[in-house]
């Protein structure tokens, strides 16, 4: 059965190198049909979505506006991608998903969990990831990595404390959910990659029917 | 103090003339500050976001997208415009607001009534319109009058029953809530307009604070 697999992580955390170590992972273990997707965006209408929330803009764009945002979004990737794709027997990889709004919106911003929640829980139900990588990094070394990458976006150029709490709330959510890894970021390349490996290892190991015979 | 007044009507009901039958009305009643704002829109990343849900697309826009979207406009709206004008004194003439979705996406779509609630409740709080004015029309009339108007847009493509389902939940919506008028919007555009006066008059007389000395 294919699953969905999702890499987490704050701004220079090195989402797209994880992103391709996982699809490389599952090739090399017989999983060739894989799609990968990023949040906010991954479809023609959800990346107009993604173009408001991210691109600087001289009108202040609400949190409330923005939380909503990322959820009408969300749910059309599910709709129309995420949910089709798992059905067909494709793997999806998928360049945050929930866990970054109720991290940025919930910490960052501040916006009650509740109501995250609520907001979740109405248009998306049950669906989650089967499995979420997060890559964790001190915000300050991961904010250096992004600027050096060039011009930043809009959420990227919050200040340090927006992050701080961000990633504070990743933990605490982590802590949380068994089916969410801590992968230490600030390490190698080299050991970042291992360590993705390993936890994926352990993942299908204890989902033996996932693996082609 | 300033208002908050909002016309409410099905696609050819005449909510357009019906703004400017109530401006009218009130700079004939020495209110000459008030801002005309329509949803979804109003704002420039309003308006980016109306795009979205009206345009034609080749992609399905999901009815869990297109409600968070119309949310995310109104509650940018709301915050950036309609909340500061009628805090500086400025009445409000709305072409749609919270009633639409109720309608449109309650009734129309069918989406749970709660769940549409929970998200008005979360993202607006206890915001409401003081008067609004809900323009009633037999949906195959009404849409026979768009359609002439010219070029149709996504939502005003739906077929007949989608009408018949809003425009029931309408009507519905207006029996519990005083603060919402029904004006038979069938009638000639001189009595539509003398309804919507008389409307506004008996309103103004219920609060004799709003009208400059």
């Amino acid at each position: 059965m294919s699953k969905f697999i999702v890499i987490e992580g704050l701004e220079g955390a090195g989402k797209s190198s994880a992103v391709g170590y996982v699809t490389d992972y599952l090739a090399a273990h017989g999983i060739k049909r894989v799609e990968c997707t990023r949040e906010p965006g991954g479809t023609p209408l959800a990346e107009r979505m993604r173009a408001i929330v991210k691109e600087v803009h001289e009108e202040r764009l609400t949190i409330e506006a923005e939380l909503l945002l990322m959820y009408a979004s969300r749910v059309q990737l599910v709709e129309t991608r995420i949910k089709p794709a798992l059905a067909d027997g494709v793997w999806v990889v998928g360049d945050r998903h929930d866990l970054s709004s109720q991290a940025y919106q919930g910490g960052g911003r501040g916006i009650d969990a509740k109501l995250i929640g609520a907001i979740k829980q109405a248009v998306l139900g049950d669906f989650k990831p089967d499995l979420t990588l997060y890559l964790d990094i001190d915000p300050a070394i991961g904010l250096q990595r992004a600027r050096h990458r060039g011009e930043l976006d809009r959420i990227e150029l919050e200040q340090l404390g927006f992050f701080v709490r961000t990633r504070t709330r990743y933990l605490e959510l982590a802590a949380q959910d068994d089916s969410i890894k801590v992968i230490d970021a600030g390490k190698t390349p080299a050991e970042v990659k291992a360590a993705i490996e390993s936890a994926l290892g352990h993942y299908l190991a204890s989902e033996p029917s996932c693996i082609p015979g």
